[in-house]
């Protein structure tokens, strides 16, 4: 069956490499639809590769720029709206969850609601509002499949297991870029540091998120929504290789691996294509030539945004979306050398103490939290 | 469903660990029958422990030993045809297969041929006669669920997966206890030294074949058979840590992997509780612990049994079971002492250059084949 695709947020990592897998697969895959933020350029060349029905753009000023140099026939829209004309186009059968950060929570909800199967890599979907969305997927009776590399490993580990058989999730996480600073050099570690991450093409808010290992602590909420665990049965391990993307410990002792060489097109080819598998041209994974893995348990006294996110994980209601708002904040401004590195976990604790947390909320009360949380940290300075 | 057992070999190393298992979970397994070679105080113990309706050990005399001291109630029989009797017991649903060597194939195709779901712990049973196994398994709708801690942890990768999905198998080995001799040094090497095996408590056949890379020969033919992958489709590769049980490389490029302590109460149960996992007492996997695991490519010039394995897997036709019943000639010669390490290669590489394969052998020609090579590698000397 030919799966007909939307992409939001088509001119990220992810986006980008969802285009590499489609392009690779005509006769499974097809472009519906894509939507994008700024990236006029790019967006300018993915029409024009691909012949959507639709595009989307950050702004009309954004979409009129497009309009100009692609073909009459792909209708361009705008704005919250255009991202949700694109989420929930009727040609659609798939829609793949790619944009950076909360706002993708509205559209993603939007295509679930329009039954369209959801191949999700934004994070912060399930972060603020994993029980909304969790619970409507399953109204709607909508897969959701996981993008990330490691919900995507924990997902493969699971095929054909009973779920009363798993004990444990063991998310593997890099360490990033600071991976082995003292406090002293995290105090005076910049953007241009962290952007040197060694393992993963990534962007930049998501290359932050895991110098702080804010991104594994994201990681953990978003496996404990999709994978209907609880918190004690999350573990987070450091594997400087990312070769082993994550793995399941069952209740007979057995522990199953996902691993490969560390390229997301692995992941989203199978989000698109699973229960199959297709060919993916691309070096083995060759563990003679790698020679040898590593492990360490993380150091939550050097990263303590792990350790906020598990709190607030077990805390819930609006303490995730808190977390998850208050950090975007703070990664734009250490982006920005408005604040030092240290300055994000400090701007992120500061919020969640001054939080009153409301139990079970609904989609508005998450979007006060959320706009609440973000106007608290901007007039925080460190 | 109560899965009612018969083991055949039950005082050996899987034998005892799968009554361990069974001890584990009485409201899940029954033993029914069980089969031993000399081991008779074991026996009788085992016996008292599990009341079985039925023991059989290698001769008469043994069995009249064990009668004298066990309940009346328990019928003592021996020989090959109380090896059959254990494998068909009317009351048996499940055949644990675990004799060393290739006496072990005739009870297991009779256990076939009567229906019983197998366990597989002998690898020689595919080794000599995998065409004839895993046709009758088809004709007669048996499942044959590996208990080899390699094959159970590909068992298990291929959990879900689609047949036509699989790229490769790569086979974990060990390297066993001579792992990092020189080939001067292993021309001196001792049976001594090569009980000391580092990971895996097995028996003495099986710890020298590991010691000669042969157990892992033995293993990619038994792959070969109970996966249907052809031989260019399985690597080994050596990982001293023998974490990772072995892996499945898809066509997508992920690799799935099975880990765990080295204990094969796992894999056992496994075989035994499938699809199910069942609780298992044991210390959890902690890769944080263990730090790190190495891997490298297995060096066929010091370790030339693997390489003859391959071969004559390749070859076919009788020349795998004249590969292993020459080897097993040579490292009984070889516990005995009246052969050097290096005598078992050179024993094994006479007796197959010596050897006119038949193509397609039926069972007599396979037991003449075993016969032959067996005549002829005793009279060999070095």
């Amino acid at each position: 069956m030919l799966e007909k695709i939307s992409i939001l947020g088509s001119t990220g990592s992810i986006g980008t490499s969802t285009l590499d897998v489609v392009k690779q697969h005509p006769e499974e895959f097809q472009v519906v639809a894509l939507a994008a933020g700024n990236n006029v350029e790019e967006m300018i060349r993915q029409a024009k590769n691909f012949q959507p029905k639709v595009v989307s753009m950050a702004t009309k000023q954004l979409a009129d720029q497009v309009a100009a140099e692609i073909s009459d026939s792909i209708k361009v829209v705008w704005g919250d709206e255009g991202l949700i004309e694109v989420a929930t186009h009727s040609d659609a059968t798939y829609v793949v969850s790619s944009l950076v950060g909360s706002r993708g929570l509205q559209p993603t909800l939007a295509a679930i609601e329009a039954g369209k199967r959801i191949g999700l890599a934004n994070k912060e979907t399930l972060v603020t509002a994993g029980h909304l969305v969790m619970e409507k997927a399953e109204q709607r009776k909508v897969d959701i499949l996981p993008i990330d590399s490691e919900h995507s490993a924990i997902f493969q580990c699971l095929n054909g297991e009973r779920k009363e058989d798993v004990k444990k999730i063991i998310l593997t996480a890099s360490g990033g870029a600071f991976r082995d600073y003292t406090r002293e050099q995290l105090a005076t570690a910049t953007p241009e540091m962290a952007l040197k991450h060694p393992n993963w093409a990534m962007g930049a808010k998501v290359t932050i998120d895991t110098a702080t290992m804010m991104n594994k602590g994201l990681e953990v909420m978003e496996a404990h929504w999709l994978f209907a665990v609880p918190y004690d049965q999350i573990d987070v391990l450091v594997h400087p290789q990312s070769i082993i993307h994550s793995m399941v410990e069952f209740q007979d002792g057995a522990v199953m691996a996902q691993l490969g060489t560390p390229d997301m097109k692995v992941p989203i080819q199978y989000a698109l294509s699973y229960p199959k598998r297709l060919p993916l041209s691309m070096p083995a994974l060759s563990l003679s030539d790698i020679k040898q893995l590593t492990f360490r348990d993380p150091d939550v006294k050097r990263f303590p945004c792990l350790a906020m996110a598990f709190e607030s994980g077990r805390i819930g209601g609006t303490m995730p979306t808190v977390l998850n708002a208050a950090n975007e904040v703070a990664v734009e401004k250490f982006l920005n050398k408005t604040i030092p590195f240290l300055g994000i976990e400090a701007m992120i604790e500061k919020t969640l103490s001054e939080h009153e947390v409301i139990k079970n909320p609904q989609l508005e009360e998450i979007q006060h939290a959320d706009q609440w949380a973000r106007e608290f940290a901007r007039q925080l300075t460190f």
